[in-house]
């Protein structure tokens, strides 16, 4: 077994690695779907929504406040500007609950990151909301562990350089710690850092990679405490 | 005349220090108002919409999609949910456009930052979108003068004294330059930096402040060529 080596910093994403997300989106789209019934089926309400929030994607990025706008666009689409303000307002709700949920941490999470804080320089790279991304990590009592928290408008191999240079270190000192193999991982690889992929049961169809990935720098483990082993 | 001296960094502020934005905002309000008039008048409007965006400040945070969110919930609430969905749409195309407004740079911003980008490290430090900031940037053409850009969730003393921290330097080698007092300048002031007001003709009220500043790391300048004077 090979160890990770050199290394001076760890990078982890947030979502679906420290803690629960994508289960919400996908609440909240079943939600969305209940709400169409009058106008579409549920499929096709899925369909309209992630055609929508692709559409958005550019011009409004990631997080819940873009993810809400999507939400009354879809809906305006696919009611013909049928919908009413109440199920407008629904959507909002929707929307707002997800903003307000507790931070539920996954497996491990807090022991792991305890244990390499002394070791390492620890920060949070991830996409989404400023506002909502710290908010989420003061609820989550994890704060004290991070040096520093970088919200990425993207996660590619441009920003990851950002990253690094912005962190003063060379890539083969950076392992990056995710869930989504083509957000946290890849582009982590291509500049010549390290990747650890965690994969969380439910990955939203914008971030699945099909790829074979085949790197001495790429690491897959079963869950946070399963990174131990490695470093 | 006395000269600031012994400064490591220098943070501008962006939205109306660099570039034209509250004018927007304004414009965007009226666009409202005027669609609203079948409910309410102009100046009830304004008065629901400011409301309803303050209600919303910690939820949402600043930034254009949290305006678009709050015109929409403001057209709900004075209209008693009558608002119909064509109307909603037209929101929704108010936020839209303003996303994709040119970026109109503020006099003397490019020959002053080229000026000072020798001898100091510039970076840009302001509030609203990640993303949307990201991209003003890139359209600005001022990106090459910037050595970091720091998108803060809110400006008060703890967020300065993070970024300083985060800088490595101390609170008297950084100068904040912007347009608003209660932003850009007082909690600045506050953790020992210096701060140069440069007013803008119109400021959004959650930013207005009247109380009185003495200090002597306070400088109030008419325009961005005037900072020079004082370097």
């Amino acid at each position: 077994m090979n160890k990770i080596s050199g290394l001076k910093v760890i990078a982890f994403d947030a979502d679906d690695t420290l803690w629960e997300n994508e289960t919400f989106f996908r609440e909240a789209e079943k939600q969305f779907a209940d709400l169409m019934k009058p106008y579409v089926t549920e499929k096709e309400a899925m369909r309209i929504l992630f055609e929508v929030e692709m559409d958005n994607m550019e011009l409004y990025g990631y997080g819940i406040k873009a993810f809400m706008l999507s939400l009354i666009e879809a809906g305006h689409s696919l009611s013909g500007y049928q919908m009413t303000a109440r199920q407008t307002h629904q959507l909002i709700e929707i929307g707002k609950g997800m903003l307000n949920k507790p931070v539920v941490l996954l497996e491990g999470v807090e022991a792991v990151l305890a244990q390499l804080a002394d070791k390492y320089k620890l920060i949070v790279a991830t996409k989404g909301d400023l506002l909502d991304q710290e908010r989420k990590l003061k609820k989550s009592g994890l704060l004290k562990y991070f040096h520093h928290i970088e919200v990425m408008s993207d996660k590619n191999t441009d920003t990851y350089q950002s990253l690094i240079n912005h962190l003063d270190i060379e890539a083969h000192e950076l392992l990056m710690v995710g869930n989504s193999l083509k957000s946290d991982i890849l582009p982590v690889l291509n500049i010549g850092g390290w990747g650890a992929h965690i994969p969380f049961h439910t990955t939203w169809q914008h971030e699945v990679v099909t790829e074979e990935i085949s790197s001495d720098r790429f690491y897959e483990v079963k869950s946070m405490t399963g990174l131990l082993t490695y470093l």
